[in-house]
């Protein structure tokens, strides 16, 4: 399986050099004083990179929202039970969940995925892809065997190939898992470096006593495993989770399809890291939305080499900032096609220096 | 003209705290952690106390340009001719400009007004509420009389009053005017006490020399003019522009009308700082939106409490930033109607501390 994905990787193609010119000579032509436009401008060019079209065109987009428990949640880590897993998969099937609303308002579509949730479930709208009930307590040894974070990372793969088969062009992705702002910080920690403490924030919500025992947690995990930093599979196997591995997957499958793939908070940022780390190419396809106000957030994305277009203080998940961002990217594309250039519009252009 | 106007700006009402506190009741049932989307829920309680009611609808929006001209531009601070303000002007009528296009995708209309060009523009689509054409250069003397800027202001009140009669219930403002940057900067170094090395930025993108050009101006400026600091309405004439003090008279007219402004970047913040030093109840009616990448910007926002959503290293003004805020304001009015409760969802809440 790892061959497999290797040769897979190796498809991965940089971005179209020529594409981003042609696109960066459209924007100088507009009237507006050259880069005034910032982020949207930096948009437009990395999507003229990833489609090869110095103006892209887009179609459907989809929030892939990957659920999946974590068996270090018996050590006490988070805010909310462990129950609250599938009881927010049911929400999102049923469209009551804030991702829903900010995903309607965005015309996207939430593509829910039982990649490893603790419990049963059946709805006709879910995405049954399951590698097992939960991963393992890290406390006690590895969440998952390498074997099955390769498979949750080729479903995030065969996700994408199988939405671009269907028409999907752009990608956002979320998640639902109580405790996996546990195995995300576990992965920020151990991918840069950082110390725990620096690594370790509060998730949905925990008081000061709860954020020091889930820092020792964190910290014997990664005595107990030993993870080697330097192979991405072997850190995300012993400290990640089901739903990180998927969304790694998906990252790497939108890279492969040349789609954009924006993504969400800490915990897509973290499967962001390690498929950087996979596949270093990847991360020229990506698109931070967010800066969350989870502690750690800006470390990761500074890790990645990412810029975030939002500060909304939110630290939600499941794709609620990713999906607020497909705004600012439709305002790029808007921008390349509908704005007057200077010779149309008439206008006296600085003289260049 | 200063007494109408002190008799209107008592009229400004505090939010209204029921309706704020109501808000955040609803939010708190809603399938999230409590505050977990940071500002979406900060603006659906502010604007539950703007209008009064907990879940806000809203109908029309506009975003409001003014224009004017700038005495100062003789002594060559801008990277641009001051031709091009009645040149943009033109380009905002006929729609190519960037603010025309993201407020098509928003679905605001771009109100267009000449309150101080420095030419003779006609236009069916032109709100032409010309005080002067363009200001004095403040570096020999004040850029307008105090009577001139309080016509200026009372422009902003009353066209406020008429959109808000034509059906208009949530605002932005926006700006065009070579030279305003210089203005703005005045502005905050003198209102803030800032010094006018850190109030200065490169505006539409001076070089070095302009820059310690411009500084100088600044300075000489403030010399010449001795603003009295405790009194705005001073300042602004002095230092401001035509559609700097039109701008403070929309955000003083939206908090008269009871209707959310939203704040485009430097110049459109240093309107804002003035009509908060006139009516400090008004600074509770705006929406920051954006952080430009102009030097100075998140020091005038600081001076106002407010602190904003986007970080697009934008720096082209016209309201660009404000506009594209309109879908994260309508994000958090969905959030408030579409998403399901605890109790709906039968989703567990975590355990009350």
């Amino acid at each position: 399986m790892q061959q497999s994905l290797d040769l897979l990787l190796k498809e991965i193609k940089p971005l179209d050099q020529e594409a981003i010119a042609a696109a960066g000579r459209h924007l100088d032509q507009l009237t507006k004083p050259p880069g005034s436009l910032g982020k949207l401008e930096d948009t437009a060019r990395q999507l003229a990179g990833i489609t090869g079209e110095t103006i892209a065109e887009f179609g459907k987009k989809a929030v892939i929202v990957m659920a999946g428990d974590h068996g270090v949640c018996e050590e006490g880590i988070s805010a909310f039970p462990a129950e609250v897993t599938p009881q927010m998969v049911l929400n999102f099937l049923s469209g009551g969940a804030a991702v829903n609303v900010l995903a309607r308002q965005a015309g996207a579509d939430v593509v829910c995925v039982d990649i490893g949730v603790n419990a049963d479930l059946e709805h006709p709208q879910l995405y049954s892809r399951k590698v097992r009930k939960g991963t393992r307590n890290m406390m006690r040894g590895p969440a998952m065997t390498e074997q099955e974070a390769l498979e949750a990372i080729h479903i995030g793969i065969d996700l994408v190939k199988d939405l671009v088969a269907d028409g999907y062009t752009m990608f956002a992705t979320g998640e639902m898992g109580i405790g996996n702002t546990t195995a995300s910080s576990a992965l920020l920690a151990v991918l840069t470096g950082t110390d725990v403490a620096g690594a370790v924030g509060r998730g949905t919500g925990i008081d000061n006593e709860m954020l020091r025992h889930k820092q020792e947690v964190i910290e014997r995990a990664i005595e107990v495993n030993k993870p080697d930093a330097s192979n991405p599979f072997d850190v995300l196997a012993k400290l990640g989770g089901l739903e990180i591995a998927g969304l790694t997957g998906v990252i790497l499958g939108a890279a492969l399809y040349r789609k954009p793939v924006v993504i969400d908070g800490f915990i897509s940022s973290a499967a962001a890291l390690v498929a950087s780390r996979i596949a270093p190419q990847s991360a020229s396809y990506i698109i931070a939305s967010h800066l969350s106000h989870e502690q750690g957030h800006a470390r990761l994305l500074e890790a990645i080499g990412l810029s975030p277009m939002l500060r909304m203080d939110m630290r939600l998940g499941e794709g609620t900032g990713a999906v607020l961002a497909f705004s600012l990217i439709e305002a790029s594309i808007r921008i390349m096609k509908e704005m007057a250039t200077f010779t149309s519009a008439g206008v006296s252009q600085a003289p260049s220096e």
